[in-house]
């Protein structure tokens, strides 16, 4: 990314963080010590990709990121729940996130499933003690709800696919849009409601999101193969050592490339709709071309 | 109970689960397998006393329990999710709920994480996609979380109590307070708040229900002492099997019994703040008189 972007990614990874801070110390945080294994989690890194892309949406829709923190906090407290629960024995029985111990090897199983069940609560929590007005908090819950349902809807189909064998690129394109795509999409149209954007603007922003997860799940999928161990902060050639079929097996690495640069045009495309466009480019561009 | 509150409390188990059929016939189920999973531990029976509450307060508060329906439903997905996440390996690895294999047992565990992971969401969806007025849905949410992320402090209590000794009465009564109170709180709570009561109601019926919750659960250990394998559905003498201290292995029988009757004593002293009381004076002497 250009240098003036990458600021401004790092300053929205600072405001997430300090966001979180603040919802732990206020009246909603939890009260045992489940709230030691979700700031665990939650604070082990990662792209902040979701928050930025809320607190981005908002800026570009209203010239102000400050009104969407909230939505941008729930957001990635929804999605360190799923990684909580995705990395359990009885899911992808995974020992390292980021890496790190991933929250069972920290703590325990019976604790992370807690600290999961709670961040999923807390995302509601953080959204309706907040200052939004009441159509504001119940069109965020709504976004939310939806896509947590959606996103626990692929996991169970991932889980589905993995008990048969040949899949089909649309089968495995539907489970991204689902396992992947809702929660990208819920934060760039989060981000344009807390900015106060039209409908026009909120269908843009959703098709945007939703190719950007496409293309950037397909990545996911290529760093699996030809990613470093290091940087990516997990073992890579996982998909393979357990049988996954992902859209690289299906397709070849080249052919895998093309789709995800496919997606990635389109995205770029459906910035179109938006003025000051510079970063939410420079980031699409930058997720295509990742190495972790 | 009187035959007359009987055929309410029949009727308010009915109109629960034609609620539960029409959410999942609706487009906010899941759209996977999930949903299979989610409606057997939904339907699996169980005294449906959390949706009952929030019904009946509804009705004596306004004359008509119907505008609360959807919180009925909502507050038992809560509650469900928490049984079926309970049961789990990872935490009390029960076989049996009301005497049916457990859902992990039904299905495996990694869908039974699923389907409590998405009645968690789903009770959100559920009032967030119903018809109450946007002021009315952020009260609602606000009181499911709160009781939400309380139930779950609850449990991370309840584990680390087993990993102590000696636990003191007032120890045990906080933990009780959090696991099983605070979600038949929150139905009290919630059917004033769709009837429109004032705050004044509300305070007596969140007093009535903490109340009735903890001579409701320390009724629950008394009957995994002295109940009946067959009536109650799982196994008795298991918490004692577990090594697991109880209001009962702290008190013993008599003491823990004379306890609960002063919880329910307050709870019916309570319900003299509403009018029209005689079905929740029955159910709350029932509750204290039940073998199963």
């Amino acid at each position: 990314m250009h240098q003036k972007n990458n600021d401004i990614l790092k300053n929205y990874i600072i405001i997430t963080e300090n966001a979180i801070d603040v919802v732990f110390s206020s009246d909603i945080a939890p009260k045992t010590s489940v709230s030691e294994a979700m700031r665990y989690s939650l604070e082990a890194g990662g792209k902040r990709i979701r928050p930025s892309l809320v607190m981005e949406f908002c800026r570009v829709v209203s010239g102000n990121y400050e009104k969407s923190v909230n939505a941008a906090v729930a957001i990635e407290m929804i999605h360190t729940f799923s990684l909580i629960h995705d990395d359990l024995p009885c899911m992808d029985d995974d020992d390292f996130r980021r890496g790190k111990p991933s929250c069972h090897k920290k703590f325990d199983e019976a604790i992370a499933l807690l600290a999961g069940d709670a961040l999923e609560n807390l995302a509601f929590r953080v959204i309706i003690s907040s200052d939004y007005d009441d159509n504001t908090k119940s069109r965020l819950i709504s976004e939310i709800s939806d896509a947590t349902a959606r996103m626990i809807d692929g996991q169970v189909k991932d889980l589905s696919f993995l008990e048969r064998g040949s899949l089909s690129e649309d089968e495995l394109l539907e489970m991204y849009s689902l396992k992947t795509c809702a929660l990208i999409e819920c934060s760039a149209v989060m981000g344009c409601i807390c900015g106060g954007a039209d409908e026009s603007k909120i269908v843009s922003a959703r098709e945007y999101a939703h190719n950007l997860g496409l293309a950037f799940q397909i990545r996911d999928d290529i760093l699996d193969v030809i990613g470093n161990e290091k940087e990516l902060g997990k073992p890579i050639g996982s998909d393979a050592d357990n049988n996954k079929t992902t859209i690289v097996s299906v397709l070849g690495i080249e052919k895998a490339s093309e789709l995800a640069e496919k997606y990635s045009d389109i995205a770029l495309d459906k910035l179109e709709n938006f003025e000051n466009n510079d970063f939410l480019k420079d980031l699409t561009k930058s997720l295509l071309e990742r190495y972790k």
